[in-house]
């Protein structure tokens, strides 16, 4: 199977454990992004996974390049060109001091991108699906218009597309996002998404449903899915479900919907490592598990196992094996030794 | 705001994570005590914030006043001079393994302080409120004089003025404490304590409660509150309350007692990862919160929330801006990411 | 009191914190193996502790005996030869993610040990208990025959034997474990297991248990001792109990049999920092305990508060002394600061 | 005595040690900039050390002010807002390797400075001396036009004025340079240079210099010099000379000139730590020699001492006190241990 | 250009900084081996660079792949099997005290490969070179003759075939080296050599020259490498050149001949940061000077920069640029800072 | 060979790599003092080495005695108690700057030692040897006196005594170690000394020497160590001879005395990894080699040996065998890998 994903790259810069913004002098760096996430997570299922971006051709870029190379990714699509890479900084957060993320992530490569840069019918020679995110428009109306292009390209090679809402309010209005992913709906054939997503974008609500306090409504989000795949023409419509206890403990489940039904997973409860990626990771396991032939059920209950995992990892990128998601997803949630 | 503390900062030394002393050949080295955890509290809640003490002239001596002027925390105060800092190793506990202090803090520069090395007249000028707790007058008889000239001196100026009993056994028996205490608490408006040290400093006790089982008795603390208010003619007497549950959980609140009324606030479960300061960061809380002109019920719950981040937060310091404890006062404990 | 143990140490290499398996390029290097961490916990005890090994005459051997005598342990009868220490490769877990365990042991410098390289009349002197696990006779035919001569030796001096079950089933089948075990154990006074090693090296079974839900089932694991002590005249039998709620949080708890009666210590909910070395500190626990003279309450008490505290600190090595472990056996539970 | 520095401070981030960028992944984060490198310095020597900026009012921004306020440095009219903080990538040479320096600096908050933002009048309050690098004028016309407000009103204070060249290509052509800083020169008392700034920005040249072989060409360094003076009636002009034999060995020395004379520093060979700061640490070493009163002579050999001790220190900032220098500059380059 | 290599590739432990073995409890990690090291510089200069082994199919050997994926080698006929990977401690030397080299490789994958599992013709399928080293064959006979059959088809298809002699004493013995290498050397066109490395495999010798006092002869040079000429009917022959001042300054030069001449690069004395795979990184250069067109002379001042910039980098792998060598090889070797 | 020592141990707090104090948070803790060092070393000799103190029972108390066992030193004979461990700070120099060193030594466990604590008759059981510094005296009478007793008791049994004069004037004026030490060097076979020790104690001043320069005056060397036998009746003096280019290069070589004549060692220019525990390093040895049965050239050879390799170390311990010492003194300076 053969995945392309088309996003930003940003370099994440993260004090060291549970320190605040320069507590001390040093910084965990790496690499992460929607999208890059989820070829990342495609990449270690085993499928062949490949990242469409723009970057730097200095040796910050370079370092994205080569972040997403260990793991097998195929970067050789990535435009070259730029002048910056986008960073966040990330503060993680504990008990019931939240996480902290600050943006620095204007005027980079990918979002001085231009469509002659990216030649999609190469990119989707022999590909399967085509994933981004809602991050990826937002990124500026030309990188929306190659979002479009590459969309239209995909629809014509018969490949599967689907999108992650992803919204982003730091990126763009909510009436710029509803314009611009109407538009780009329309060539998909699965959307993910959490609650907040669907009605921050499309205005889209489900009711009595607290994302605070944890209670989960479960005909709320049928509605709220519902909705999507009509109003989209779907084949299906999938939403993460997160109980935030505290920083440190949350209820992890999701749901999946298509005309055929609708699956709710079982609920991880999880003491978190890292968070950041949590959704992305989901996507990965839903694309990949649909195009392993899966059923919705196991379908749901693959991708909500290997995110569950995600949040166990530091990093963006979700560092798992199909057998690792597996054994979860089929019931060993006990964290024994494997020796 | 101007408030201005008198006390102690000593060298802290604690091993990596979770390791025990010299399971490797690395510290974590930085500064606190009690007073100077409240004066880095109040920078950072934006007020004009003095600290006081004697450290010696060399580079150690210095990197404690770099460690609080990097606040903001004004430093102009200190005297120098002395041979040595007072310092404290910390091994930081996990699950059923506590926590363990060892302090090397005898013939600090502090302790060897003379009275004509502080000019309370200019330190107090401009100011609105003088703290100290009961580790300073227990460092020795010249120190518990300083501190009472320091109090006349505020009172005679105006300034409101509040105690943290703070009981140290290893600095002085009860009988001293209470001795000297009784003294001290005669010029102070506020009193700050846990059951505990108004039973070590004054005999003072609240009945039926168990501060290893983590029951609350709340009838015990109105009563230990009011008994300490009324002894020393108190505006207001506050009482944090601590369940250790083990040493990474505890449930954390607090109560303020005025004769008005007493207000007990919320309860939050902490997942630790430092908890030294607690208190500390609860008493700038309480003083921030009463200048700021707050009522004692969202007093007690700004104070309570201040010092649940603290424990979310590694060193004695509590790095919060207002913003983030009136968040978490205000109800939302979630921790989600602040994108 | 004087106790050898007899067996491997290995070198263990480990991510930093949760990352993965190369993440970034540090590992946290130290030393460990059943019994050796059996020896370090009796040194930490005050006990005097003899380890008996075969290590390499190199750098990499002489940190594996550096790391022993630290704590104390006389590795005077560590014989020096062989080309290569064992490695172990430790990646911890959290949350629904399992630590991960892999071994590269083979032709270790003990592994190529022969019987004239141990002096057991020299190494017994004065010696009160010979203690080994069943990993050691698993390492090979000439280390399991050294061993039986051990047994032999210490039979015949007078020492108490006790044998850890510990089986590892990438070392040898469950035939060729019981075929070796059965003869080992005849000279054992007091065997120590989980349900599962006497299943996988005896086929003695507990009914109704299931260690991944975490639901105990007393009357099975009272069977299960039972059945050991008949089958091979035991004094006492030894059962601990772990129930995995996930990677980061384990119920654990253990029982000791012997003809007297049967007893079931407290239960504690642990928030894990390792779990490696968790079975072998419960195994010191009950050595020290038994020749301090406590009864068979007391005793399971101690071991299982020790091997409790255990999973609250970093390494194989159980670095608790034993007022820490009586302080947690006699109630005190909370975790808290020790002053 | 009272010294005013204007200028950009960045977010350097540097890969641990000698390790290329991406080897790992982590960064020392610090901050830096030429004209924040100078306050730091000068406030080490006791120097009342006002520094002038913008920053975002985000965490990143707050960690630069921090960064100052440690050293004492008085932040109080940075201004505070735009959008990002400059961050510049540095990876240290060793040997034959040269050290790499990647700048992100475009849309910082200092760029988009407006003069209102900054009270000369105030800031330049019982001021002695106001200093600035060509770096500030090349961060736009916006940014030249408020260091030649702040120019005109120094002069009219009486204030002396330096001016360090330091040119930038990545930031303005030369022409530009020459353009901008022919006019901010008219204020000038005191440049300083290398001899390839003076080149690189007016056109002025010392000729038979080899910069890289490492031959000094005391003429021609006089001739550039006094060309300085002369073009733009300065009291002095300063020259630093640096001959890199490799990224690990310099000669370091300088001069300084006058109409009265041209003095020649001793020269050093640095055993280099991290070279960057080094101009910057001249600097601030000949204001605070000459603000002290020394004559040229002593003035040039404290400046070359300071700027020779900068370069066995980590990060941007010199963190050496006036005693430190003058030891060296007195003559005992041997380093023993200072018991 | 697309070159091969083919050789073991191993975990490199290695303590932090100058510390020796277990002076603390971290190492850093890396991966490394001869080819391998000369497999990630070609692919560093721009190559189409495969690497052929075996690997264990565990989170070890694929740690192995992944360092290798990072630099875009090919790994794709990477034979997974075996059950361990070779590893090597390392701790480097400074000042009279040389570094440590512990090597525990046997049993490793690669050396229970089998014939079978390379397919060579695939593999050389495009490919313009060969390269392999004297460790390969002196893994065991079975790599012996796979590298004996590599070089058969590798010859057939037209490719070059270079061998660096890189004699390992606790690998085989002389004799055994002479024999097999005698038979693969009658493939290479080119061999690339140490003057040890020709007396130890092959008896030649080079006279009047001491590797340990550092005067070089060039005479003895050009006679060595005349003599392997010949012998071997090679098209050309390099030999490096170290001279050990101490564990921390070599001087370092190399010389390539051919029957058209012989040509001494120049000099360079280098400040060590890590000089393992120094002569992998010369090999390297030399193969990419070659393949890339240039006369002998440039060749050996490319390959020599190249590994001079080698011992300033840590770890085994070369990571510079084509442009960072020509840079050096063209003369400037001052290490400035490259803005 | 069995050695005893007696002094102090410190807790040593030294920041990381070059950074100055508090230039981060974080500080490498190991342990060590003047005859700790020594008794470390000739552990690493093989010898039975034996060091004597006075320790807190607390856990840094402990942690110097693990540090001491990890060696197999013998600690059996530390007397446990008092309240503090000395610490001292150490900040390394590079270049021209200096490592700086701060004591916090006063109150320590020695300090508080009487001599009823030690049982000397015990100690020297079939020792050989008694070593102790200056340092150790001028701890205070009480030490002093009890350094006296063990002098008296060594030589009693026939043990050789030797002394390393360690003037420290922060400890001492120089009347007061003139009058004590002129009274315990009456017992010492042996001295060891640097030129300024010999004056700054007993005012044994050598001609024309100019310790910072660097030139060495031999005959003024032979004329201090020959009035040093002379004085007390000595068997052999030595002398060590540092010449500091800088604190990142000095020059070392020693002398040694006897009645039979003088030899000089070799010098080797070290670049300095830590120089603190040079001197000890040469005591243990010429303390060694003089057992060993070495003449006195050879003796000062290895001595000389030895302390440079510590020069290479990090910390106070020189952690080097006998044949790596050997190997240097016999003339291989290389610092070529040892594989």
């Amino acid at each position: 199977m053969k995945v392309v994903t088309f996003g930003e790259i940003m370099l994440r810069l993260a004090p060291e454990g549970y320190y605040r913004f320069f507590q001390n002098d040093r910084m965990n760096v790496s690499f992460g992004g929607s999208e890059a996430n989820v070829a990342v997570s495609l990449a270690n299922f085993g499928a062949e996974s490949v990242f469409v971006s723009k970057l730097p051709a200095h040796a910050i870029g370079q370092g994205a390049v080569d972040s997403l190379r260990a793991f097998g990714v195929d970067t050789s699509h990535i435009a070259r060109g730029g002048e910056r890479i986008g960073i966040y900084f990330l503060e993680k957060g504990a008990s019931q001091r939240g996480s902290v993320c600050i943006y620095d992530r204007k005027n980079s490569a990918i979002q001085q991108a231009f469509a002659a840069e990216f030649d999609w019918d190469a990119i989707f020679d022999g590909a399967d699906w085509f994933h981004f995110s809602g991050i990826t428009p937002a990124l500026g109306a030309n990188v929306a218009e190659i979002c479009r292009i590459a969309c239209a390209k995909a629809k014509e090679k018969g490949l599967k597309i689907s999108c992650d809402l992803n919204y982003r309010a730091k990126l763009w209005t909510r009436d710029e996002a509803k314009a611009v992913m109407t538009g780009l709906m329309g060539y998909a054939d699965i959307c993910i998404a959490n609650e907040e997503d669907a009605k921050d974008v499309f205005g889209i609500e489900a009711e009595n449903t607290d994302i605070t306090g944890g209670k989960l409504n479960k005909e709320g989000y049928v509605s709220v899915a519902s909705q999507l795949a009509e109003r989209f023409g779907l084949e299906k419509a999938a939403i993460t479900l997160r109980s935030s206890i505290s920083a440190s403990d949350n209820d992890w489940s999701a749901m999946l919907y298509s005309k055929d039904g609708c699956h709710f997973s079982k609920t991880y409860r999880l003491h978190i490592v890292d968070r950041v990626g949590g959704g992305d990771s989901f996507a990965a396991g839903l694309i990949y598990a649909l195009l392993a032939g899966k059923n919705d059920k196991d379908a749901v209950e693959f991708a909500t196992a290997a995110s569950a995992l995600k949040h166990s990892i530091e990093g963006d990128f979700n560092r798992v094996s199909v057998n690792e998601v597996e054994k979860l997803a089929g019931g060993d949630a006990s964290g024994r030794v494997q020796r």
